[in-house]
Formats: C-alpha cells, structure tokens, sequence
C-alpha cells in the first residue's frame, strides 16, 4: 500500500512518470536509490556505516534497510531505502526544510556538477546566508510558497518566514503572533546546540546538501517539535577536518531562530 | 627613520620597486593605502568606524591614523594607514598568518575577483580545510617555509607545521617537541575561543581574506603569545547575519591546536 507522501516540502517528488519517495502506512518512507550515480549508493553506505553515539543518532532517520519495491513513476520494480517517516506521528504537520552550508558542493565533485551548485548557491541564500529554506508547509492554512521564492529570501525575508512558521494566525500580510517560537523554536535551538557541539569536534563526515528538517504540530501543548538531518547522497569522508561549511551555516540558522526567541523573553 | 619591516611573513612585501609596509623604531607599522581600488579605503574606514567592546579592541591592532610618507618603491609620498607594529615588542618573533574561511570573495566582488580567489581558494588549505597558513617564521633558526608550500598543506601537513611552530627542536625531519605548544597554543586558544563567541553572535562585520596574526618569543617563560585580526581591506557589512564564513574556519583552525594540546594532557 505505497502511496506518495502527503508533506514531502523538498526534493524529488513522485509524479506521474517521475521516480520519488513513497509511504506506508506503517510509518516508513521508500526512497529511491539513484542507480544514475553515486548518490544511492553514497546514502545507503551512509546509513549502514554511521557510527555515532546514541544522542547523536537521534538526529538521523531510522533506517530499515533496502527492499524493491514499485517506483513511483511506473517503470516497474525499484530499490529503495527504507527510512523513518518522519510526518507518519502528525495530523495536520506543519513542516520546514533548511538546506545547511553556503556550499553545497565539494573539490571532488564534476566540474560540471560544482558550476551548477555553484550558479545556485550564488542565486539563492546559501552563499550570503550560509542555508537556504528548501521548502515549508503549514497543513492547517495549507500555506506552501514555492520554493524558488524561499531559496532566495534574503536576511529580512527569511526571518518573516521562520516567524510566519511558528505563527498561528496565518494571513499573508498582517503581523505575525508567533504564539509557537517559544514551544517550537525554543526546543528546535536546544537541540541545535547539542548537533553544533557535535559538529565543532567530529571530523568523520562532511555533509553536503544536508537539510534539518522540522516538524512540528499546531496545536498548543502538543507543539514540541522534532529535528532531524536528512538527505545525505552527498556525504563525504572528513579526513580529520571538522564539516565548517556545515558548521558555519548551522551556526547562522542557530542565529536567526536567537533573533526570533529574544525579543520574548522581556 | 622608516625600513623594511624584518619579520613579515604575509602580504605585499616592499622590494626594490614595489610598493610594501614599512616600520620605523617606535613601533609603528606603516601600511600603504592602495589607491587602485576600493581596498585602500575599506580598510582606512574599518579602523576609523570600528565600534567594539574593549575585549574585542584587543583582537585589533591599534591605529594612528594616516600619514603621508615616502613610499617603499621609491615612488615618492604616498598615504599609509599608522598601525601598531605587532613584532616590534619581540626580539627573535616566531610568526605566523592563517587566512581565515574557506572563501577569500564575497557576492558583491566583481566576477574577475571572484574567478581569481575562488581558483587560489581550491588550490590550497582554505576549501578543504576553512583556513591557509599564508606565512611562517621563527627568528631563531630562521626557519621561514615559503608561502606557496604552506598554502597547499594538507590536513595532515597543517599539523605537523603547526607542531614545528612550538617546537624548540627544529631539525627538518626530526619528531617536533612541542616543548612550547602548552604555553603558546594553550594561550592561543583561550584567545580564538574567545574571539569564536564573538563571531558567533556578531552580525556587524564579515571579514574576507583576513588573517590571524600569533607572535611569540622563543624563550621559556617569555612565550605568551599575542594573537591579533589583520588585514581589513575585503571587509564588508553583516547585515543582520553572521560570518560563517570565518565562524567556520576560525572552528576549524581551533580544531587543529586542541588535536595538539590534547595528547599534551594524558
């Protein structure tokens, strides 16, 4: 019973005739290994490699492991990974994905793959702000702007939409209440802070075009939200030099949701 | 009474014919405006704008302003920024300039600029590691590796480079003592832990191609070092966020001394 997913607000989405994640109703998210590149491969030995501490690795989806399964573009049987569907435990999600680093490229990478990167980083906020806002749903008010506008909100923009994500009253152009920063955004910086400290010491991983992924529900007392890493199809070894493009990005995200919570606590 | 300044390691050097920074006998270190473009001018105005706290002032080199003086190229009177000349307490300084992040241009550099940084950025430490050593210099043994050596080091180069920078025993292929690595790096890094919390939350400046200065004296019970931000001609406004591009390096770089005082402490 693969469907495809009802809050997905970033990456490749299935569409008729186009490969894409899938759910179940057992709480698990089919995603499709690419079999064009490296990346498939680069994610599944991601996940059956990662060796962290348990605080640590419940920052990543749990994994299930690989089963062909039905592709969602109707080309027949395909292998996906099997991974934690992270929405499965919501009603009415409200969901945000934050693409971590100014650079979401790395040297080993195709020149023509580091030009493509590069010309997006540039046009969107990864390069000025260290992350861009991949995409972001509030499945009360179905509020889901596009993400070509989100990719290039700058500072001031960026910040009215972190501000809209935790308000309840949702009109375009009125002012936001932000009745949730306080219960969202102030459990989303703790667990922040406790991911920044791990990536000022770990030098194993270099995440590329890595995204944190919060979820939360809109609803009073029930808002507490959860904070995951995804996408790692572009994670690369280390070598003994702290992931500061990751670092340095968290760092600023960490920044604006600061910027957001103050101004509540006089 | 103006000279060539002895113990320079980064930077334009005056030579014969070429224009470059001269000292003279008070402690003033003189730095000429560039006056083919906008650097000059940047970093004049830096100085003269600089609003900080007085824990953060110490991070910069004092100012004096400008004076107009005879030019090292033998040009005749040219305008120089009067700064503090770092070196001038020390009698034998060991020396050393990291450029910070991983990015030496900013999106508003021309495409000329940007073309060249981004090319030296990939062929050197500064992408894979968030940092370049641009110079090193210890007066004793006169050991002074060159620039383009130290700028292409790898992770592993990085750290015995920096291992031999406190080291007494200076023998090219020898094992380093570290015998000054608790006294000087121990120091260095309170300093960048320091200036790290700053960066952390201010969003006044971003500091492009800007370098960490550390002198020390070679001498047991005199190594305290002095570490200072220099060179502020590609500084450019915040704007409400962070420098992850520093942040991230400065971790980076901080990374490295703690992995050598670390083993100093079993």
């Amino acid at each position: 019973m693969l469907k495809v997913p009802e809050h997905q607000v970033a990456g490749h989405k299935a569409k008729k005739g186009l490969l894409g994640p899938l759910v179940d109703d057992s709480g698990k998210f089919y995603k499709p290994l690419q079999n064009n590149d490296a990346r498939g491969s680069t994610e599944l030995s991601f996940y059956t490699t990662l060796a962290v501490t348990p605080a640590i690795r419940r920052f990543f989806p749990d994994f299930y492991g690989t089963a062909v399964v039905p592709a969602s573009d109707g080309s027949g049987p395909h292998p996906h990974l099997i991974l934690e569907d992270l929405v499965s435990p919501y009603a009415k999600p409200s969901v945000m994905d934050v693409k971590i680093g100014s650079r979401t490229w790395n040297a080993d990478d195709s020149e023509e793959y580091i030009a493509k990167c590069m010309k997006k980083d540039r046009e969107t906020s990864s390069l000025p702000l260290g992350f861009r806002i991949s995409g972001v749903k509030d499945s009360i008010s179905s509020w889901e702007p596009s993400r070509t506008f989100l990719q290039k909100l700058s500072a001031e923009g960026v910040a009215l939409l972190l501000r809209k994500f935790v308000s309840s009253f949702n009109a375009e152009d009125s002012d936001r209440d932000c009745d949730f920063a306080a219960e969202v955004f102030g459990s989303v910086l703790e667990r922040l802070v406790e991911l920044k400290a791990w990536f000022e010491v770990q030098t194993v991983y270099h995440f590329y075009s890595c995204s944190v992924l919060v979820v939360y529900e809109k609803e009073k007392g029930k808002a507490k939200p959860v904070v995951k890493l995804v996408d790692f199809a572009h994670v690369v070894p280390g070598n003994g030099v702290i992931d500061h493009n990751f670092l340095g990005g968290l760092c600023s995200f960490i920044n604006f949701l600061k910027d957001i919570l103050q101004p509540l606590h006089h």
